[in-house]
């Protein structure tokens, strides 16, 4: 029992929920949750679509799915999510706080159940847990208010121009310095990994960027800009 | 004095993010906001866009509107906000937590400013102030997240069929209770007010639905269904 407490604690320390915390606050915050363990086996549904949100789930292990099912009762699957890691986080409080989407066990799965109330305890007995959920959400919010200007633009060329130009408009410099991954970058754009990287390539092979790693040189802004559209 | 702190109190009384707290919580709250009230003048700019969120503001007179710059140099008007209201809440924490937009003042505004960590410590006291808060980030991001699905619905009737078709499996009967005006709908969805309007009424002219007042009946699935395309 003290060996699986210990392993709980050092899955968890990998979650962005528990960044910074002490060994005494963890045990405190693990105590106040007065959490479930559930297992799940591959293809279980952990959670329904439009479900109401009444605990705060952490994935301690294994990996699950997002689906979502359109009306004709299609499956479409929108991320692959692996532990250990906190789910739906911006789900469990406010007005519509539904599971926007199913999750399905891709494979054996624990997870860690706190219901909100004690969860909402635990954030109030400890600072630093509170200051990482309000970033958690928040930085949900910054992603999607994000994602939604770049639907703006039809094409990733465009999406990749607007990337570029805000990013100089913020640091006011040339080359920019990319602050997320193309992996990120894609999943902000709504499109593929590939795609991105084809017409990433395109845009540098036609002299019009120049990237370095993370340092991306504008070499012909007229050009980027006419991406716009 | 007094009268001053007094009508910044009954002010405050009215935003969503001091609901539930009695008077003396209320005034402990602002002990720890140590806030500053700054006043702005017709077409003063109190933040710009990518401007670094410092502060949490709360405006506490007059009106203000959100506007983005586009690369040409055009402002395009987002959104007016009227007093009282918190400002911008799920941009305050995060990793990104730049304005997304610039604000601008309608007309003579007041403001109340408090910075980060006071804001931060107000929410450590104050268990009520601090659910109020995780609610209206947590409302952003999940209002957010539908306002991404119905994107995917290039024509307004799409949009409609789509949130009753969802409302349903949700509340699990027909007629389905709508829970928000059509005014917030219209916000949803990213269309005007008149032109959702003119759709709803057509669907319910030709018998697709009948609306009385909040009650929604759907007739024709059939029909309803066809316009998700």
């Amino acid at each position: 029992m003290y060996f699986r407490q210990k392993k709980v604690e050092e899955l968890l320390e990998q979650c962005q929920i528990f960044k910074n915390l002490n060994a005494q606050e963890m045990q405190e915050a693990l105590q106040t949750f007065h959490y479930q363990v559930k297992k799940y086996q591959k293809g279980d549904i952990l959670v329904h679509a439009q479900e109401v949100v009444v605990q705060q789930l952490i994935l301690l292990q294994g990996d699950v799915k997002s689906e979502m099912t359109s009306f004709d009762g299609k499956l479409i699957k929108i991320a692959d999510l692996k532990s250990p890691r906190i789910l739906a986080p911006g789900f469990l409080f406010g007005n519509h706080s539904h599971y926007p989407i199913s999750l399905t066990a891709s494979n054996s799965c624990e997870v860690m159940a706190i219901n909100k109330e004690n969860f909402l305890s635990a954030l109030q007995k400890n600072a630093k847990l509170q200051l990482n959920f309000l970033n958690l959400i928040s930085n949900q919010t910054q992603f999607l208010t994000r994602k939604l200007n770049f639907l703006n633009f039809k094409t990733i060329k465009g999406k990749i121009a607007h990337y570029l130009l805000n990013s100089q408009k913020r640091q006011q410099s040339n080359p920019i310095t990319m602050d997320q991954s193309q992996t990120k970058l894609a999943d902000l754009f709504g499109v593929t990994r590939p795609s991105l990287s084809r017409a990433w390539n395109d845009m540098n092979h036609s002299g019009i960027i120049n990237s370095q790693g993370n340092q991306i040189q504008i070499i012909d802004l007229k050009a980027l800009r006419a991406f716009l559209g």
